[in-house]
């Protein structure tokens, strides 16, 4: 049986970690809202994967049966300036890393696919109350450079780039033309 | 309620519409895995959308009530040589015409946005036994041309292209770079 985000089966957990992930997605969701608005960008949260067991076709086609699969891309993508984006909201309780089982094995070949063919991939970390848009590069780099399960604090100060919190929701566009500096934006 | 494709409440009918609809995808799935294990595209379908109105976190979060929900983009999107890529496919039974109504309004409005936005989007038509891209921008100037409900198939043989269907699948991006001249493929 799969969960979202590895939820386990503790009822009131299960409740917290949705919550929490309602946050972030929320203000992620307006910024898209307000991008699409705009025609800055063009970019959704892609459905949850659900596998459908039972349909009932008598009653305006009711899934009476399904479970939650395991994703193997990231939640969000689009096109931005006729450039591919591709990226993930991960909310962190840690106070001093970030545990990479928050990213499954099938996203991270994911995100080296994407880097491969000349797409822009990233995280949206929320973590110790602050944002922070971590390149695909810098997490891919980190892999394949250390054994740790977790990605400390310091180096997501370090390698990640503030995002800050408007009106309008998560402005994570804001500076990605300065960030991703070689891609030919058009 | 929505139903998947238009639907109807009729049992035998939705049958039908379900296997003739998994045709068409299992080709595309399959030069999917194709393009991805010879890294030649990373091209997924999206998740179907479902509204998830009841979950029993008792039972491995197993969802007990959930319905289709309409789509308001396109059922694959991915990236070929640093360029973003969506399309949709869809079956036609009849043999004259493709009827319009196969492509929900927001679904025609999301074409637009991708195309002012640079991306590469297309349908691809399976009819009369035979397959065809038919670019977004010839997709979205019939409409804005016409006040017709379906487009002919003397349109769709004159401004489709042609796409073989392989031991790997529907090869749709055989000839996507002759297709799309102008795109700047990495």
């Amino acid at each position: 049986m799969k969960y979202p985000n590895n939820i386990s089966k503790n009822y009131k957990k299960t409740i917290n970690y949705s919550n929490r992930g309602m946050d972030l997605e929320a203000i992620i969701n307006d910024a898209n809202a307000y991008y699409l608005e705009n025609d800055i960008a063009v970019i959704y949260k892609k459905p949850t994967p659900i596998g459908i067991v039972e349909v009932n076709y008598q009653n305006n086609a009711q899934i009476t049966n399904a479970y939650f699969k395991e994703p193997s891309t990231l939640d969000y993508n689009g096109i931005y300036k006729g450039c591919y984006i591709e990226f993930d909201a991960k909310e962190c309780r840690l106070v001093t890393s970030f545990p990479l089982n928050n990213v499954h094995p099938h996203q991270i070949k994911h995100i080296r696919n994407i880097l491969r063919h000349g797409g822009i991939v990233f995280l949206i970390l929320s973590m110790n109350g602050k944002y922070f848009l971590f390149k695909g590069e810098d997490f891919i780099q980190f892999i394949d450079a250390n054994t740790r399960k977790s990605i400390p604090y310091d180096v997501i100060l370090e390698k990640g780039y503030p995002l800050h919190l408007k009106y309008h929701g998560l402005d994570y566009l804001e500076n990605i033309e300065e960030i991703y500096k070689g891609v030919d934006f058009q």
